[in-house]
């Protein structure tokens, strides 16, 4: 009978028989990467082991790790058997990523304190004697009952203070940001405080229902942008706003009927009606936030991209065509630049990077792809057209991360066999940005690339395309077509990591540092949350920081976004954030074009 | 050879023979009453002249003027004939009231000093190395050119800031409203900066347009209250908007295109687009004022009539749906209750009447009439429901203030005949308020109608009409119809002249006071500036005031909207002046029953 304790889950289970612990973890219930299914073959089964009686570390082992790792203890789990008491860590980099519900994020506690409230107010009957208006009997309960000097600057909320009143039998509440009146309810609700968070992004809205009472997330739901139907890309969703005359505002209209149709079903599943809602939020980049705001986005599109405001903006809900309360309002928080928008600044914000010690690289991987690094005090932030790749966008084969697509991928460096894991494990339909970037980390490992990009014929698994070029068959679809990485499609892969890691690379050389300081990475949004940051590590899109110091926070701008709706103080930690992030701009930078060149090299 | 020097008009004149002092008048081109032609009949022409060599008092003058009025000099134009050196003072009462554009009134000069401005900006172009954005651009250079703290919380006035600043080639002009940026325009438009004030009526809107620099009214125009399609009076136009689902929408609506309307006709006329209009000040009774705001009505049409809110309000004119710059701001100064709207609180601005020496009265006569009492350090107002009658409606032959309405009558005490003058001395086609007014004045006078307002038979003037009862043939149309004031006109006048007594009565009596304590009466509105006073005094509805001491200052209601609009210092005094007024509700006030019926007799 031995114990093993698995952290950081802090699972715990007794076994009677030597197991390997990669047993021992299915056994107890704890998911840890396999690809090759035990043979030891793809390391990725990498943990940490503390306790006596312990093997001694094996061949495989000594391959896979360096000296000073092993010296911390690190084993291949499928490699080491225990039969005494140990503690095992599984670091971040050995745990499947199942998480499918793309909108949720890594949480840090925050205390609440929204910018709205509500009230219960009793107020005095009006009579022939005492004819002051609905208004000074509200103003003057909410004096004397609260102490509050109440304002009614929105008339719409106002509007609502008449009939309130008198369906309430004079029992009212009255919601409040700041002192400003902002609806007015029948009776007591003044337990029904909700907002709204956003996170605007070019393909998927994600939105947060949140209890602004306990600043509990009540629900959340991650939809398509509608404005994908104008124009897949933001230039050519700008160019649409300029071209059609009423493009602007369509392109604005589609966004808020979405809003408002996510908003309405998350308010139904949690029995409320979206009038309860108080507050919004919305983070996206420069050009989401532009086209939302009803602000024009030429500018954008054209050198120097500066952005007509990155200051945070307040505009009532009601003047979008967003429902809400009466007087709802949508706090937009400051951008940097017009390429690195408020999500990244939420990312920044909700990943508490700003406080970490030492220096810390945060990545948010899309289209365009946004770094920051915090160096000492410093925080500077570059963004990089890495293109629609990872996305799974441009590429043969390339599909969203949806049921069917290849999302895991593992090259027997050996067999050159490629096994192919699908999301829910459906029949391929193709590869998502995560599969495609393990098929070209596992090519480089195979040696089946050479370090320009160049596919080699030398492997079993390389056939040559309909184009003539050479591709890498990575499965067959339930029709037999094979499903495949082509030469076209690695030169895509490869443009896309070169432009992340120049980023990270020119970051690195204004702070007067080498990647080796690199203390911590995060690496936050869809694509970065499901990624191998082994296989990112390997094709040089990240450069070669230990793994284990790698964290993938998921949908951090989101994060961000519910931060700055129930506190206050978030939202004034966000904006001096944003206040101290330095852009730099990456086409003026001396040496950007010797490091985009050497950047694209694996 | 004499001179003869006509006050207050200043007008002087030489002549070589004995005069009437109504002679010379004419000869003069000074407008003076003379009703009966000059046959010292009906004794309009009172003047008050200063000079030697003055004929003796005659007989008619002795039974015209008290021996107070003749220490002072009055006399009667047409019987005094002059040849020798004087003054004469014709008093407003002596002067006909020809002003036909009932926007006009009295205006105290005002120094302009209002909430909106420009200031023409230099901004620095951007530039890959200076990527700082448009909106920090303008925020900077407002700082150091003119110390302004800019903020940009209008976001529809931000989105005009990136082109502007692009076509104006970074020379910009940015339209303030305080600190907030409320437009953007390219090149320098600082010498643009007009605003619109508006007495919204329940039957016509006065619109001016107002340059701000200067103060001056550019133009101004009166267009029918179109809401009139869904409602002749408030009540029912109250009742479409609780009925009607989109009713008080409607009723908005169609008051914002007129409005619409009338500014870009005055702007034309100016030269200027309605995006020119900076700030809009509009004044109502309280139901206009709630309608036009969105705000519900329902309880203004019922006991206790309590207003939703009576205190100063401000919503952006596009919230409105009303054309002006971007981030315009519509201030709608307070009401005090019910019944006793903006437009009163205007009026009593206006004419200064809480800065005048002694008791002053000041009236707004209309559909409702509201009066207010200055009396030692306190201003007290009541509301009368004194009906549409002075406005011509439900009146057997009552036709609005247009030509052919007849609108002055003097009946010959002794012959009985009737002298009727119309607008624009067209053929009569009904009589208007002022004209009604003359009417029963002149019936009193003529003994044709008993204390309790029965018409008596004793005059070729009155024969039977249709109903069987008595009426007075006033005129007689193109077509050869007798127009008539009948017993019923006769009733509907005294219950109108009633209401305005009794509540000119409760004041007084609340003040503790007498109606020989009144200093001065104001009279404004179109009604007040048209009626004679003299009739309104001889029916009863005006105390017997010095008639000398009346003063019709004409749409004063428009003229206070002009003053809050260029006048932030005009505009505090407004909200003080309405902290100050106290409202008196008739409905409650211990005697008032009794007040009522006494004020009903002639």
């Amino acid at each position: 009978m031995y114990k093993v304790r698995f952290e950081p889950l802090g699972r715990q289970a007794t076994f009677d028989r030597p197991l390997t612990i990669l047993q021992a973890a299915q056994n107890a219930g704890v998911e840890m990467l396999a690809l090759c299914g035990g043979q030891g073959t793809c390391a990725r089964c990498r943990v940490k082991v503390r306790g006596d009686g312990m093997p001694p570390v094996c061949e495989r082992e000594r391959g896979v790790f360096n000296a000073d790792e092993l010296a911390e203890g690190y084993r291949l789990a499928c490699r080491t058997t225990i039969c005494s008491d140990v503690v095992v860590v599984v670091p971040e980099v050995s745990r499947p990523r199942r998480q499918r519900l793309q909108v949720a994020g890594q949480e840090h506690p925050v205390t609440c304190c929204p910018p709205v409230r509500k009230v219960c107010l009793q107020l005095p009957e009006p009579t022939l004697e005492d004819t002051r208006d609905d208004l000074r009997r509200l103003v003057e309960a909410g004096r004397e009952d609260h102490g509050i000097k109440l304002a009614a600057r929105d008339v719409t909320a106002l509007a609502q203070l008449g009939p309130a009143a008198r369906r309430g039998n004079w029992l009212i509440t009255a919601a409040l940001r700041g002192r400003d009146l902002i609806g007015v309810e029948p009776g007591d609700r003044s337990g029904n405080v909700h907002g709204v968070a956003v996170d605007l992004g070019s393909t998927k809205i994600a939105v947060y229902l949140v209890d602004l009472l306990t600043g509990v997330t009540s629900g959340s739901s991650g939809v398509p942008n509608p404005q994908i139907a104008y124009g897949e890309d933001i230039v050519s969703r700008i160019t649409y706003a300029l071209d059609s005359e009423l493009g602007a505002q369509r392109l604005q209209g589609v966004v808020v009927d979405a809003l408002n149709g996510a908003v309405a079903m998350l308010c139904d599943s949690a029995g409320i009606v979206p009038e309860d809602v108080l507050e919004f939020t919305v983070v996206g980049n420069t050009a989401m936030h532009h086209l939302f705001l009803g602000l024009p986005t030429a500018q954008l599109s054209r050198a120097p991209f500066v952005p007509v405001a990155a200051s945070p903006l307040e505009v009532t809900a009601r003047s979008l065509g967003l429902r809400g309360a009466s007087g709802a309002i949508v706090y937009c928080p400051p951008c940097v630049a017009g390429f690195v928008g408020s999500d990244h600044v939420a990312m920044v914000l909700a990943s508490r990077m700003a406080g970490l010690p030492g220096t810390v690289l945060g990545i948010d991987i899309g289209t365009n792809t946004e770094i920051s690094l915090k160096h000492n005090a410093r925080l500077q932030a570059v963004s990089c057209a890495s293109g629609p790749a990872f996305e799974g966008a441009a590429l043969c084969w390339g599909v969203k991360a949806a049921p069917g697509a290849i999302e895991r991928v593992w090259i027997d460096p050996d067999s050159h066999a490629v096994h192919a894991v699908t999301i829910d494990g459906q029949e391929p339909v193709g590869i998502c940005g995560s599969g495609i970037l393990d098929c070209v980390a596992g090519m480089l490992q195979a040696g089946m690339l050479d370090r320009n990009g160049h596919v080699l014929g030398n492997s079993p698994a390389i056939r040559l395309g309909a184009d003539g070029l050479r591709e890498l068959v990575v499965a067959r679809s339930a029709n037999g077509a094979a499903i495949t990485v082509s030469q076209r499609d690695v030169e895509r892969i490869q443009l896309a990591k070169g432009a992340i890691r120049s980023g990270i690379d020119v970051l690195l050389d204004a702070a007067g540092i080498a990647w080796q300081d690199i203390d911590a990475t995060i690496l936050a949004g869809a694509f970065g949350t499901f990624i191998d940051p082994l296989s990112a590590i390997r094709i040089g899109m990240l450069p070669p920081v230990d793994p284990d110091c790698i964290v993938q926070v998921g949908n951090a701008a989101g994060v961000g976004a519910k931060e700055v709706l129930i506190s206050m103080e978030r939202r004034h930690a966000y904006e001096e954030l944003a206040e101290t992030i330095e852009y730099l701009e990456l086409t003026v930078y001396p040496r950007y074009s010797r490091v985009f060149a050497r950047s694209l090299r694996f």
